[in-house]
């Protein structure tokens, strides 16, 4: 490796470009899991809430952002790079509304937001954002969409998608359960998520670690504490 | 760490970004702590005065700084560095009012200087700065509040936060006294900050040692010796 | 090699430059191989398919893209830089027609772009790209046409071509086939690659894991399954 | 250390900004001393004269410059770098006093010297300047003041205070006095810095190694040979 | 060696500037050579034409490129700065005859071909490139012409010249030609130079396997396959 | 001194600047000596004039330039950057006489070299000039001046000042002269210099290898031979 | 030496610039030597012509060039940078010209020159240039003239001078030479000049190896072979 992994835009012998993987494990450093998932009607994102201690003012912490009227967007990694990137997102997708009329389909929002991360790693000026970023959608022809960016500049639809550090365990999750096409049909997205963050966890998750936004034709909604508690208690008598 | 902790804006290959991390070990420098409380109806700053000898005159040591009409910010590490920060978020907060014609909400001007602080880790021009940030405002609607800013670009809203060389057993006390809430809400938060830091010391504080700020609903407010003196005296005849 | 593979514009004492050739190793880590051939009255692109895992939407991952009314291009290496690539040749072809009235013939389109790698290859602003580019493209004039651009900046008109990780075997397989001219002139190009791929990657190969598409005088068409299915019978029965 | 002291703009392990260090080091280059005191009606600086030969032209060294009307300031260290440090002050003063109608108060410009050095520190195109200033000056409504400044940024008001290769001695000295606080009052503050400043060197000072320049209500204005004789004759006689 | 290779612009203590030398080697990585010979009516190139392998259609394997009515270059060297340098050359005619009216001499053209290299190697901002360029022409005073330039800037009038990978072999056979003087004029350029491309590979060479274009007072053309064959019948009976 | 010598705008841990130290040693690399003496009426230059061989034109090798009608400047050390700073001076000298309709005084002068001097041991982008500059000049208040003016930024007006490789002794003589007080003030300064030359030289100068000027009221005067001549026999035979 | 001479602008400790000593250097890399000298009526340039090998068109080889109607150049060294000087002294020459009205005498234009050379050793951008220049000219006042130029940015009038490989030789020719002042007076310069060529080069010279150009009153002009034959002839009969 040695030297090649401290330039950021230049390719190691082998053709890698150490700097991008350096980045994916700065998405781990927060210590976080998401998971979302695809419906029929709608697409959620389950993520964990970690308040790292009591005097922090719990709703001044979220991995959650709205980005428009129809796209939520969750964040992982390093906080700060996370608003750097969510503003960004914002930002293109009020500028798109503004010039064309109309919501910025999601898929348009992702690749841009690729793009820009594809850039970073091509261009020697800024570092890669440590970040990574789901996007939950409903649009209005094709339905609920789900789309994973990372800091290498990849994008992504996805029926089902897990990031952070559980993201191993939480994949694996979720392609059993998709695996039975009929049971994953018939489970809410939301239970969905929610079973496979709390499968990758390891413990038992309370309502309060969780925040939960499901999106679909009306609404981007963050469920309260009484709803993801249903969901808990369902996937607890469930099993 | 070879080399990875040289070079500003690039990732280590544990994804993490040395200097934002040496920036942290700056704010101690000046051996300070500084502890705020929010309450219900004011917020406090209390923070060490250390006027280093006898030449000095005493007025011109301070670390509390205020912003705006409702707004104070106590900044604690490289002197000068702060006075950077706290001239930058003056200067936010004035353009911000004589744009809208109101004060800047404080988790707008926290917001805005975390993102600043964020551009300098992802940037190679400037370095980071080694100073963090306390800001104790009152908001009309929102009431008092307390925000935490840091090299890295984080903030928060606390309700009870330490900064500085005994951050450590400062923030310690202060979540063993959040956690008797009722006492926690019976005290004046004056009273904690100045026992929080008091006990992160672990000597007798003279009121000559300790700046006192009280922001309540019309005023941001230094306390007197003698104000101060009172909580001391109140803090040990109660132990 | 010390050092000298560590800045990407200058030569190795061999008069060689190493970032270049690093690049070509990039196109292989996303491990697909790609064939195309012309006909007499079609060219073909087949390129393996993979969907990392079953939560991915299906039909958001390719590695073929229409680049105009006329013209293909099969993408393969970084994923990120494909799309960049992509993207690029889109706007070429798109600029060309709105300057010139007519569709940007292929062979200027991939000159174009090779000329845009050569250009990464001098300066040291940009680095290379890891992507390996295949342009299938019908000419009025001339017929079917195929082109490889490389990250060296090198292109070629090609009767048959391989690309990727199994780059030698394929190669090695077309060569055979063209030997035997008779044979290759009677045999369908899609026929003829596919049976390439399949060769190449030493399994048999689902209709599932490939993607065809077909270029003649009037479309741009990506096969169906079953389409595939038929020219995976054929080769499966004819051997 | 390794490697670190040799970027302007980096931080340490330790959150220490070597250079900075550094500049301070190259104050006592020049090999002076100087000491300013604060008194009631007065504010004095007393600095070492030291004609390096004695073919220059006697009048041509001093480190006591004029920035205004009411101000003087003392620059040691690099001797062109103090230059450059009076030439902006001066210029500084002059602006303000354009702009406002009124001489730039002494606190003012001692902050905007003080801003200009942490500037240096934090960018990486210029390198911080090896100097130390003291500014005197008298203030219609507080008085006589005294401020220093040095590389790092870090500007204070001082009572007494003294800068260069004896700063440690000389200060000790200043202390001793000022505990005695009445025994400082009724001083003359030229006694004391011209006290201060030969305790320090351990020896006779002659008038002519001394520079004083003493700021009243109506002058900025440098003591002559006898006066300064005077003075010594006075703390030898005290002894 | 050590360091002195790494950049373009500093010379080694023996007055070498090595990135230039390393840039002739980078003439020969395509393992090709060419020939170039001035006759008394006609100027011909005759370059290997290496196919590297049967897929690629053979037509758009080319060393030769025509750069105006009168002027033709063979390009040796990495194929894309090639390319690059052929573009720059064909522009710069086309700008001389807009602005003047007639074709620009290829004496001139070669010049600021040459020109246009020495810059690269002064100047940090850009590599050499890896190219060697022959011009052929016909003038109309002079008669026809060879030139060479190379990376370092040189250009050269020649009556005969041979470049890329046997240009030494190459050159030697040219040479004894010449000493025979008569045998020199008596025969035609394009013998001679196809003779010289011959002995220096030291292999027959099929008429496949060569490009020649001859230059005299009317045409650049190059010679189709019959009549390479006849030139190489004629060497092949002569000896 | 590991690194810190090869940069020109850094601190090394003693406060020391190298590259600036390394320019005064490049002053010696002509091998020249230089003295200035400024009497009651007259300044003048001595400077050796050292003619490397026969076959140069004599009048092209000279160190002493006018700059103005009234001043006179010494430049030692690198020929092509005296050349420089001379020309440089040249060029204040008449902007400020265009501005100001008289001579620019020459303290301004050589403060305003220095400054520029400064300014090149702040800044990385240019290195500092390897000369050491002595101006004479007749003021009508002053009457006659001698400036030293070093790489460093440094200026001082002196009465008598040596500079060059033999710096040190020719210092010393002067010094041991000026101790002599009525025999300095009645010897004519070109005696004074021309000796001091003589002396640290340590050799027999002859009228040849001298080159004086002689500044008055009226004039910038180059003795001619004759009259170095005369002042030799003086001084020969006074001792 | 470690690293002082891989940057082209710094100083090493002993004051000198390797990089400009390097350039020296590639003066010699042509292997060629040039002799000018200056007499009463004309000046006169001799350079050896070295026409590698027979294949090169002779007269495209050539070491001097016109630079006005009354300047001639010789330039050593770097062929592609000789070309380069040559280029900017004519367009110097050209400017001055059109500006002025007459021709640009030579000491300006080797002061210009030099004075370029100059800024390259002092200026991180380029690379100084390795080539010397030599000079010479008529000018209507002050006669024939020779003028030399290095890399370092000296400038020198010159009686003779030599230049190149075999620079020392041929000085101590002519220094011997111009001791016996009335033999140089009665010789023809380029007698001397072709002489001292010969005699530095240790080899009996042919017509064909020597350029001579001789510049009087009235011409630049370019000695035939039987010219020179005549003075090689007159020096091997004198001997």
């Amino acid at each position: 490796m040695a030297g090649f992994d401290r330039h950021i835009t230049i390719f190691s012998p082998e053709g890698r470009v150490y700097q991008v993987e350096y980045a994916f494990k700065a998405i781990n450093t927060t210590n976080l899991t998401a998971v979302a998932v695809k419906g029929d009607d709608v697409a959620v994102i389950a993520v964990q809430k970690r308040v790292p201690d009591s005097l922090i003012v719990r709703d001044s912490v979220t991995s959650i952002f709205r980005i428009s009227q129809t796209v939520a967007c969750c964040a992982i990694g390093i906080v700060p790079d996370a608003r750097f990137q969510v503003k960004r997102a914002q930002s293109e997708a009020a500028n798109f509304k503004y010039k064309h009329g109309y919501d910025m389909p999601v898929d348009l929002l992702a690749k841009k937001m690729a793009d820009l991360n594809q850039y970073y790693t091509q261009n020697a000026e800024m570092r890669c954002l440590g970040v990574g970023l789901l996007f939950v959608a409903f649009d209005d022809e094709r339905g609920p969409e789900v789309y994973r960016v990372d800091p290498a500049g990849y994008f992504r639809g996805m029926r089902g998608v897990a990031m952070g550090v559980k993201q191993g365990p939480a994949t694996v999750c979720l392609e059993k359960k998709i695996k039975k096409r009929a049971q994953w049909d018939s489970t809410h997205p939301a239970e969905l998520a929610i079973e496979a963050l709390q499968t990758s966890l390891g413990i038992d998750v309370r309502a309060n670690d969780v925040e939960v936004v499901v999106v679909d034709k009306t609404s981007v909604r963050t469920l309260n504490n009484e709803e993801v508690e249903q969901y808990l208690t369902l996937i607890a008598t469930r099993d």
